[in-house]
């Protein structure tokens, strides 16, 4: 479906577009064809149909008793240049939500409706200012926490993801076109495409299509983060370790008084990717039975994590102990690194020998010393996190890694069409099948629910 | 002091102005002589440097790397046509906390420095922009949350209540001026000025500053609420009437989803004065240990509290129980208001006569009827809400009310010195106090600490 088929939906729509709460100032967003001419009416100050897009303008908004609502700065866009494409008024008022449901009462009284979530950008999406794609990426762009998921999100706002999508498409539809070719000449019975090279073909797509669906992994950690949990005795030094993870970016947080610092009181970022740090109790068999509670929801909380530093003291440890520990990290089967931490206490730098056993899973570090590059590389690895520092694409959205895996069942059956030697007007149907869900990555298929589904988990006002 | 004498720490600030969280944009202003310098370093799209002031233009920020932050709005605002009378930047980006720290970053690497809380509107004020009381109001705005609140403090900000001000103190350096006309003339020992009429100019003064330094009582209750218990046996009809009370302002609430409904949850607007309403057991006499306790906070609450809604059942009520209620009312000394609802399903809807002997604190309402005017009207008046209503102006700083008790204790001093028959040099003495603590108030005087003071309570980006 053409997506400016479905940009019917016109009317004049309004949304508070900044967080709610008390700040210094709020931003309300107006768009659609009145967006303007009704601003216009309730604003006092300049003639604002008079004026140029992109421009701002003091003034003060008004009831419709004449009583100011608040004195206002109001920024102009007119369509299609602006965030919709339609004519479009930000209004900068002051931080009260209290102004703010008085000024939207003042618009609602002029007939402009109360935005739905997501629907500036749905409207931005249908009259052509970015593929569906770019769309999703807005929402996680904000949601975005860590340099991974920022960059992931920008990457694909800007358009990244969209263009190997339609790289694969153009590979696609060439494929597609040879066998339709064919399709033509059906009563000539000639093949355009060796089929020996078409199978090449798609086995070259299902090899990026499949780099893409594994990426997925690495994606939603990207997205979500890693939840991890530092696990160890008492005196393993496991604050120590936090705090020499603790990187620049937690440090920039703090220094924003009272933003965000509470919901990342756990969390560290290493290597742009977000480690959630789950608190446990200690990991020591015991007697007491109250103690014994803690240990077993330690062991169900590393269970449920997705990777445990296992920290220990080089100096006291204990071989036997630790030989425990990991037969214990074993049965748990959640990927674990194993930590000889105070590294820099032991004489020469070495465990003993007999630690060698553990070589695979063991790494040494001194968190008080900050000498813990050896962790952070161990941790990335196991997320799998090399690709992102290549640069690679990655797949975040559980829609898009939906809509690939449909395109590769898609493939495989034309890989089964070709082996069965079936007829080219069915391979045809299969190929249609995989640039329709191709398609639905990026927009060029779409349908209302999809969309309503895409767009109303957007906050209000996006 | 001169304000403008003030105004040397002119170095570039910058902050987020729009409250943390995550929504759809935030914008983070930046202010000073290099803001728009600094910001067209960072920002790769038109140059901003040759663009007019009050134009908005798209494009990205840049980290020192060159990879791109966010795609943003940037509106330019050139000193002296701006918020602070600075040069300003408005960055308007995506509304996420992490996207915020890194542009804020970039610009920290540039040598801006993050603003102190109110170190726009400081600036704004120290820039000649508008007046102390002004600069006050702007906080008061945004923490509005009625009508009363957010018109008291319109009215401040736009200079309503400066203009009061303005008049006493013209009236009193006019006073001032012709006393220190007989200094000039001391030797000849004479009096310009006849010491009758200047009494009952000062008196008139004192009229005028009385009134406001009264308004304060009703200016706390506009800008903190009024603690409002409803109380009365369980099917007096208590909720009935809590939603008869639910005004459109609710309403319109409600409409923004999740936006500011749980704060308000047990707040009413009446006549655009808030009342809060705290929340209480029963009030009936029990021999249950428990449910004693809860009486006896209940008690507690409504002796706390600042206006107390008695309802009680008109078809059931008792007489001697009501009667028993009053004199426990009476005891807590609270203001109260008795309440005979569902009058509506007496015959006659008139209550026994022996109820007369109630009929001073006495009103009949039907909640179930919404016919509940009686009760608006009465609760209004309780807060002596009438100055409101009639347009005065209302002191709602606790700052303000300080200063013009000074000012009033001050003008006392002369009248005494009048009565005295001191000399001319002591009365201007006086009266220079006088004005001095009104000039407190606009800011005509000033100090650093009174700043600090006054600008630390405002939040961050403002």
């Amino acid at each position: 479906m053409n997506p400016a088929a479905l940009a019917n939906n016109q009317d004049t729509v309004i949304a508070l577009s900044t967080p709610p709460g008390k700040g210094a100032i709020h931003v309300i967003r107006v768009s659609g064809e009145d967006a303007i001419r009704v601003t216009n009416k309730v604003f006092k100050g300049k003639d604002l149909e008079a004026q140029k897009g992109h421009t701002a303008h003091f003034g003060t908004i008004r009831d419709k008793d004449g009583a100011i609502v608040d004195e206002v700065l109001v920024t102009l866009f007119k369509g299609p240049h602006s965030y919709t494409g339609e004519n479009t008024v930000e209004i900068s008022c002051h931080g009260s939500d209290y102004i703010v449901q008085r000024i939207i009462k003042v618009f609602s009284e002029e007939g402009i409706r109360y935005a739905k979530a997501g629907e500036f950008t749905k409207r931005a999406f249908l009259n052509g200012k970015f593929d569906l794609a770019q769309a999703e990426a807005v929402a996680d762009l904000i949601a975005s926490d860590s340099q991974a998921s920022h960059s992931a999100a920008m990457n694909q706002m800007r358009g990244g993801f969209s263009h190997e999508i339609k790289e694969l498409r153009e590979k696609l539809i060439h494929f597609a076109s040879m066998i339709e070719l064919e399709l033509d000449f059906s009563e000539e019975d000639v093949e355009f495409a060796d089929r020996t090279d078409l199978k090449n073909l798609i086995y070259a797509l299902q090899r990026l299509i499949r780099r893409l669906t594994e990426s997925f992994a690495l994606g939603n950690v990207i997205k979500n983060g890693v939840p991890t949990v530092i696990a160890g005795k008492p005196n393993a030094g496991k604050s120590t370790l936090l705090n020499a993870l603790l990187n620049e970016e937690k440090a920039i947080v703090s220094d924003i008084a009272g933003t965000t610092r509470d919901f990342i009181e756990d969390e560290i970022i290493i290597g742009g990717i977000s480690f959630r740090f789950i608190d446990t109790a200690g990991l020591r068999q015991t007697e007491d039975k109250v103690e014994a509670i803690g240990v077993e929801r330690s062991y169900q909380k590393m269970k449920e994590a997705s990777l445990i530093f296992y920290l220990f003291d080089s100096k006291t440890a204990n071989y036997e102990e630790v030989k425990e520990e990991v037969l214990h990290l074993e049965e748990l089967g959640t990927p674990y690194i194993l930590i000889a931490n105070k590294i820099d206490l032991i004489e020469g730098g070495k465990l003993p020998t007999e630690f060698d056993e553990f070589k695979e899973e063991l790494i040494t570090i001194s968190a008080e010393q900050k000498d813990i590059d050896a962790l952070r590389e161990r941790a990335l690895h196991l997320v799998k996190a090399d690709d992102f520092r290549t640069g690679n694409t990655v797949v975040t959205n559980a829609r898009h890694f939906e809509s690939l895996s449909e395109t590769d069942k898609a493939l495989e059956e034309v890989l089964n069409g070709l082996d069965l030697g079936i007829s080219g007007d069915l391979l045809a149907l299969d190929i249609r099948t995989a640039l329709h869900h191709l398609g639905e990555i990026t927009g060029e298929v779409t349908t209302d629910d999809l969309l309503e589904n895409i767009f109303s988990k957007f906050c209000i006002g996006k």
